[in-house]
């Protein structure tokens, strides 16, 4: 079996999902090209270290420049804040490794197109982690989509909707820090609501948005994980310089209407990562909360019998199902990371670019960014001004 | 447009229910007959001088004898405690009234073989109040089934959960009490499992129960209403004389095999009357707390959109529908009472028995008693038995 | 006694809805003023006759004009389309009568400020038919809110989500034609949950929006009825004037941020009319085609069992619940109709002005237009402008 | 780190799962012993070897005599068909391995008995695989129920519904013969439901049931996997001689009553493992098909917000959660093994028994055994009668 040697930089949240997947991979989908976890790059010593030991990756490092250029190495995985990730792309395309960069794919729209540039100009594979798309019932939609079985598309309906900051007494994590985190909940999740509709609807031509930072000043952080975090011990407080809510309204190309709501301010929900879609022949309704779930509607159904199907997507007809469990006996979060990792290898071992790429990171930041110039200039803006 | 002239007894919960009935009737069917409510009687002088008023009827008595043997009466409404229907009905039907009589028809089988007897002697028409068959989509279950639409009946499941005496403090209401009631949670909940199970899936052949009193002694009750209470201001405590939950399995004619519960200890339940079906070509589960909606499972649904559907059972295509609100616009419990009425008046004017009828009601009771017989003898009991 | 005589104009969908209302409330509200069915009033006069021995009206007429001037009329209703509210509301309004007038007011901001002028300087009690404010579960978000149970409010996000036109070839009935409408889904759907959210959040000061008409042209109606029609025979077709769909996002003088959609493009959605209200505190959802239901999140739950909760609201704790079932018993559509006219009823006999009056009419008029200007001229609309 | 050395016999469905919990375990449970993936045996030399290279397995064999004997082997995982459970546990045991075994434990209580008496005469640790224990939202039930919030426990009203075989041309695979499965619905299924009554509610006294085998006669299967399989290519058949369904009724010792009801005749429930408890204080709702919530009711409420809550059991708060993914980011089927074998670890470490064990397997084993001969003997039998 062929091998694909991979250096990661990150070992936090994402690094914990991705070394994951590539843990598990070859069990479930044994005809995939075999990732090896050769080495994993942090900047803390201790925490890195720890972190190989874990998640089972030969070595470590803290040099993430070393890594990237290493010649044992076929991919590097970039899942470390947002603010590292252009130059480590940039270093790993010039080594001619591939590149598996997790979203956003950078701070700005020119840094991403940059990031873009630099993959193809190097010829190597460049994917970005829209996990979300790798859900069976996302890919179900996108099946029935294809297939016509909505019809024409009227409405995308996105709601990302947390409440893990909802409490004032909540710290000053990175992810509140525009300089390393570059946006809050607007790249943070109506990013992924972005790729989503342009994966199941198509492309957007203009926007209007409008955004909110509802506790401007938080404690500075003690320690955080995940998307926990405590307090530090003193008092000390630091300004929030990212939005807690952002909200636009979109026409897409094919003449769809989209309602996109991103927020950390919903008490009661965890990660609802939810949309719906209306089409002249059905409907669909998606939460990632139940992300094994699918509501499907048709318009042909007999008449006496109309009405929303909830479809358990873990059926023999259903995207990467049969890898699991019997029907009924349902997947996680993570498997949607173990599934990206299949499109990557088979893009590898098929010599094409992986979907989604550094393109639909490109796509996805013009959305953001013509957003986020609507709130600043309080008008509609379309894509193609960027 | 013909009249049929109404003298009901029973003024409390379900006599409102039916006042109701006859009140809106002619508004939303106006097809029908037309219920003139002439009189009303109950025990109480005052609460049925009261509730004649309120509930409009033309005038009020407190002798169901004289009601009972009045010239300008077509229709006998029975609906006081159970331990009255019996003489009443058998006074109508010796007059030449049609009954309509509440569920329990009686307090044992024999007196409802006796009424039976009585009302088709005197060939009047008699229907009993089962109102759950009158959901309009209990009527599309029926459909579904006999339409083949299910396939082969496998299963018939069946909860009535209730939780308003779960609190030991709660009072020793008529309900509680066997000599009124005749039975708990079995003759009043389990009655109406038994009938949409007879309705929908056939005759049973043989059960076996188990039942319960969990709470054995309460206080006796100051003042009640519907199903809410009060206990009195000493502290003096009687016997509960019924069973709080009853249980039981059952075969039915055509190879299904059914499990039914009734209790009144099942917190957060307000009033949960809730059956599936499984048939070899599909499913179906309906839940009273959500009246207006059923969930429906297809076999030869497209292998990858099989699911429950959630059909909101207010189209044109539903049963009673088009005499109420558009599509969406969901009704009540009182509607099942209305639409009870429609089925007596057509039966009255197109000289045919109402359906469900006291025949119904002593089918129910057979089933009831077989099971208390086989709770006391500890063993299967064939329903032929009795 | 006291007794309230009513003429009502209009005896199609809405005048059904109302008529039932006033036939119903004395049963279920004793102790309230007891409206009385004087007169009925429509342009059909087959229609109207039928209508009124239906209903139960003691007369009926052609000539509103004459219903309004009547001495023994006390309330003029008005129910029928749009573009005859204002000249009716002025009459009765001159003729000293009380004016219950269906939403929306008018047909435009300048027409709603004239009627609300016209009832003030009356001295005439004048309310608006916003009716899901007098769903139980809509009640307890008010009381919610107030009581601080949900703390400071950040989101309310509006769906009003329906699919009868979603078919291309269902035609042109009068709710699609502007000059009559005066607009479509906006104007229909919008308005409902603009009142919802000013009843329940509070005032907006600015709005951004977007609309489409996605089918331009229908069939020429022949009949309709409710919200169901049937195309004529020939094969005319004309043009849609009216929205199918209008979106608009809000800030509140709270600091809330809105999300409004209204569609009538959304297979699968009978009548979703549905919200949420997310708070410091905790947050609510809201759905009628579930009316009965909400489901409601507190932040100060014990940590281990924090979740949405299913409060099914037809408990005694609930707003006009005693009136009607026990517990668990759920109510429907045109229950809110009667709870309407309790509030109308009560404000009469205590000289106050009911809740919602024609100040709220006028300022959901205004949230409308403000939004119809800011689609227009592609730009954020604050209210004051208006 | 200390290491448990794992040999593991079975490498299908259930070897798929425990294969996976062995590989995943550190990662994600780092603190507990590590077990090592030494030798995985199966009677196919061609199945097992692929499994091996596929799961991970150091190596592989044909001869679970050679397996269980080996001196480097610390623990025997037995996990093939139901009929060779016993012959290897008891060669493990007198080898003084550790052994965790699939349920059922054994065909008979006898068998299972003989197994819990050689492993207690051997000393090891010993664990039976009743994986539903260790879903997050049950330990949560467990943790309500121990410290009183759920009050004394009236109701267990479980039922486990599957559709798998429900066509009837599905094939005769190893699951419907009585000689190497057992048992049918009642042995797979109720199985998992007794163990979760006995864990949450404790022990039952007596039951009545019953069964039945719908379709009688089924095509020779030609391959299977998972709980899917084909017909062979001839037209051959022969009996199914296991149980389609098997419903019973029980008493526990505390007094709470018990519905069971398994099936495998249930359209549109793929796995449905489902339960409802019912006590004094509150109520909790279970099913597996959503397996990461829990539907909790507690009787203390306020009285306008009392309801069924949906708690998303992936918060800090819940058993397990903090080892996977930030709160709303759910897990799967495949975690209860992985959650099973850090209880297994666990109980090494410790030198404790890890629960549930042989004993648990012996008492599931009394009630489908009293179950069983109540169906041959037509009455409520005595758990302590066998």
């Amino acid at each position: 079996m062929k091998q694909v040697n991979v250096g990661m930089v990150g070992y936090k949240f994402m690094g914990k999902a991705h070394s994951h997947a590539y843990r598990d991979l070859s069990m479930f989908f044994p005809q995939t090209l075999k990732p090896v976890m050769k080495a994993i790059c942090g900047r803390d010593r201790a925490g890195v270290e720890k972190a190989a030991a874990q998640f089972g990756w030969e070595s470590w490092t803290t040099d993430w420049r070393e890594l990237a250029t290493r010649d044992d190495i076929d991919l590097i995985d970039i899942n470390g804040p947002s603010d590292v990730h252009k130059q480590i792309a940039l270093a790993a395309a010039q080594a001619g490794k591939h590149i598996f960069c997790e979203k956003p794919l950078a701070l700005s729209l020119e840094d991403a197109r940059e990031m873009l540039a630099a993959a193809e100009a190097a010829g190597v594979k460049h994917m970005i982690g829209f996990n979300y798309r790798f859900s069976p019932a996302v890919r179900l939609v996108r099946k029935l989509i294809e297939e016509g079985r909505l019809g024409k598309i009227y409405h995308f309906r996105g709601q990302y909707l947390q409440d893990w900051i909802a409490d004032p007494e909540f710290p000053l994590v990175w992810r509140l820090q525009k300089e390393i985190a570059g946006s809050g909940a607007h790249g943070d999740l109506n990013a992924h609501l972005i790729d989503l509709a342009r994966y199941l609807v198509g492309e957007m031509t203009e926007v209007v948005g409008m955004s909110e930072t509802f506790v401007r000043e938080r404690p500075l952080p003690g320690s955080a994980a995940g998307l926990s975090a405590k307090g530090g011990a003193d008092s000390a407080r630091g300004p929030v310089t990212v939005d807690d809510a952002t909200l636009f309204l979109a026409r897409f190309e094919g003449g769809a209407l989209g309602s996109f709501e991103a927020t950390r301010f919903a008490p009661g929900h965890r990660s609802t990562n939810a949309f719906e879609i209306n089409g002249s022949r059905g409907s669909v309704k998606f939460d990632f909360e139940r992300m094994n779930e699918l509501q499907v509607y048709f318009t042909d159904d007999a008449a006496d019998v109309q009405g929303f199907r909830r479809v358990l997507a873990t059926d023999p007809a259903h995207a990467y199902s049969e890898a699991w469990w019997p029907p009924g006996h349902t997947i996680g979060y993570e498997h949607t990371f173990i599934h990206e990792v299949v499109e990557l290898m088979e893009a590898i071992e098929n010599d094409r670019q992986p979907v989604p790429n550094f393109m639909d990171g490109v796509k996805c930041q013009e959305v953001l960014e013509a957003v986020d110039r609507s709130i600043e200039e309080r008008r509609w803006v379309r894509i193609d001004e960027l």
